[in-house]
């Protein structure tokens, strides 16, 4: 069980949306970005919810590194397609808004897809894949960050983290949401492991001469003069590394080249969305995808397994059980959340 | 050096396509495949290309389990997206006629996506992939197929191989193309290693408690009653097999569930085709490609290996060597042709 301190989840929403609309970020926009930040934490994925909300973009709007209110500009170049330039607003802004533009146009034209540029860290790709679902769509979502990956064959990172997000929608079961970053795992992980005192797996991390280290004291992959790197998924070339860097480059292509961003910037994405009913009747599409997940969650498991979940599964657990009882938050950060409530003079009053 | 005796690749395709109207098949469709199946020859992709003739797409319209003059039906859900109805013919004629599909739909409304069932093996996923890349258009196809991957956490097998080509024009380099097969490695990798009494790296093959096999003759993937499996890209759980198993997952809706086959079915397709002036100019975006392809290609390069390449490199290497030099077969293969030579009654003069 978890024993940490566990917070209301509306009430933590609303306490986020207060503490960036203090520093100046427009309410719509704010309550955006609160939305998915909690959101993270409510499916669980706590390496990109709230923890990050004083490290990263209240330091980045007061450092000025992300504009308070930006233009985002769209150009439309096709029925289907367009690029977005971000502005650098919040990357959660630009990405909610060309979400909702892909949509608009697989309403239209049975698919949409929008590439956008200039733009900041977005939080997890998942929100945005499934924000097609309830419209009877797949949902795509990627992003081009973190070149922190060695390429395979070389001592030198050439690839992002550049993450992968696609949600399909199931009748009575959870929604297939397959979130993977293209490295053989998150960077979050390492953070942790580091943080804990912890080893890491053999297969994560390599030096220049392209050996495993799992010494975490060892490991500095957010400076730039370090010299060694986080694997692409599928590890050294003989287990295939050359797949998950040829999928990171991919993410590249769609999110930075596609867009028309320049090759050497990060932070830029690619929103999808597709209508299933453009394929079949949904509803058949979609009682198919529950027999799919129910195949794959009634699998036998092998000791040291409690279940195999399809994508999106224990996601969907975290979220009924956070729902009920509430968001646990390590005490670093909850101090992290007080801080900014006495120095913006917001009411910390997110208890359950 | 490649000892092996070459053949001439032109003449390779007339003998493949004339093999094959032999035995029934219209000579247009016949061309289709045997022009495919060359191509992965000259690509280097030997898994895939005439080695197949013979003991696959032969043997499998003898034994009627590939009809010979299949009835394409194509149902036209919406202005961008179909599904079609391969009627059991050779997967390669499903597949060019839907790619060719997609990329009408995608000339008028920006992209195009059509979903393949009832068909068969339809050869190298990138030769789809790579349709679209005369009409600057990004290409993709995915297929359904070989049930052997190992589910992580589970001792069942529950993914197919369910290879992801992604295709991608650039200016003066070659196209970016990514074609893998969401296991480890492609099941063609191991047979080859059995054939040759070699053993394979660990993290390829499991057995059902998880254990890696590295010795081919213990290893029978073919074998239903087998009970050991492929590991997904990503290999065990602690490296990121879930992401791999995932991917196939994804393939499995991509092709099988948005075309409406039933679930238990292999050798369902998806195909896909996306203008690139519907986000940018052509002309910009494939000079960036051209920046890209060479940022990764000048990369420093570890002991052991003579070059990094972007995807679809080594293949382009490969086409260019043997369009001039000729293919070279195994012995084995090349027995192969010389039997259905015989057997059809049909000249067998494709010597360089």
């Amino acid at each position: 069980m978890d024993n940490r301190r566990r917070f209301n989840s509306d009430k933590l929403e609303v306490f986020s949306s207060n503490v960036l609309q203090k520093l100046g970020i427009p309410e719509d926009d704010a309550n955006i970005t609160a939305k998915m930040l909690v959101n993270s934490d409510l499916r669980g994925v706590e390496s990109h919810g709230v923890a990050h909300l004083s490290p990263f973009y209240v330091n980045w709007i007061k450092q000025g590194k992300v504009k308070i209110k930006p233009e985002l500009k769209l150009t439309n170049n096709s029925s289907m397609s367009a690029i977005m330039d971000g502005d650098s607003g919040l990357g959660f802004v630009a990405g909610y808004h060309a979400t909702l533009e892909a949509i608009e146009r697989a309403k239209k034209f049975g698919a949409g897809f929008v590439s956008v540029k200039n733009s900041t860290h977005f939080g997890a790709a998942a929100y945005y894949s499934m924000m097609p679902l309830e419209h009877d769509m797949i949902g795509i979502a990627m992003t081009a960050g973190g070149r922190f990956m060695m390429a395979p064959g070389s001592n030198k990172r050439a690839g992002g983290l550049n993450p992968i997000a696609v949600a399909v929608p199931a009748y009575k079961r959870h929604p297939f949401v397959l979130d993977m970053s293209t490295s053989v795992v998150a960077y979050g992980k390492i953070e942790i492991a580091k943080r804990q005192g912890k080893t890491i797996p053999e297969g994560w991390v390599v030096d220049e001469n392209s050996n495993f280290i799992t010494d975490t004291p060892k490991i500095n992959i957010g400076d730039n003069q370090w010299k060694g790197g986080m694997l692409p998924l599928g590890g050294l070339p003989e287990t295939g590394g050359f797949k998950g860097f040829g999928l990171a480059v991919l993410v590249d292509i769609f999110c930075t080249i596609l867009s028309g961003a320049a090759l050497d910037t990060d932070m830029n994405h690619f929103f999808g969305a597709i209508r299933i009913d453009g394929f079949r009747p949904v509803k058949e599409f979609k009682q198919q995808m529950d027999q799919l997940i129910d195949s794959i969650e009634s699998l036998p498991v092998l000791p040291g397994f409690e279940k195999i979940y399809a994508a999106g599964g224990p996601e969907n657990k975290y979220m009924q059980e956070r729902k009920k009882n509430g968001i646990p938050l390590d005490e670093e950060v909850i101090q992290s959340l007080k801080e900014l409530s006495e120095e913006l003079n917001i009411t910390f009053d997110i208890d359950v």
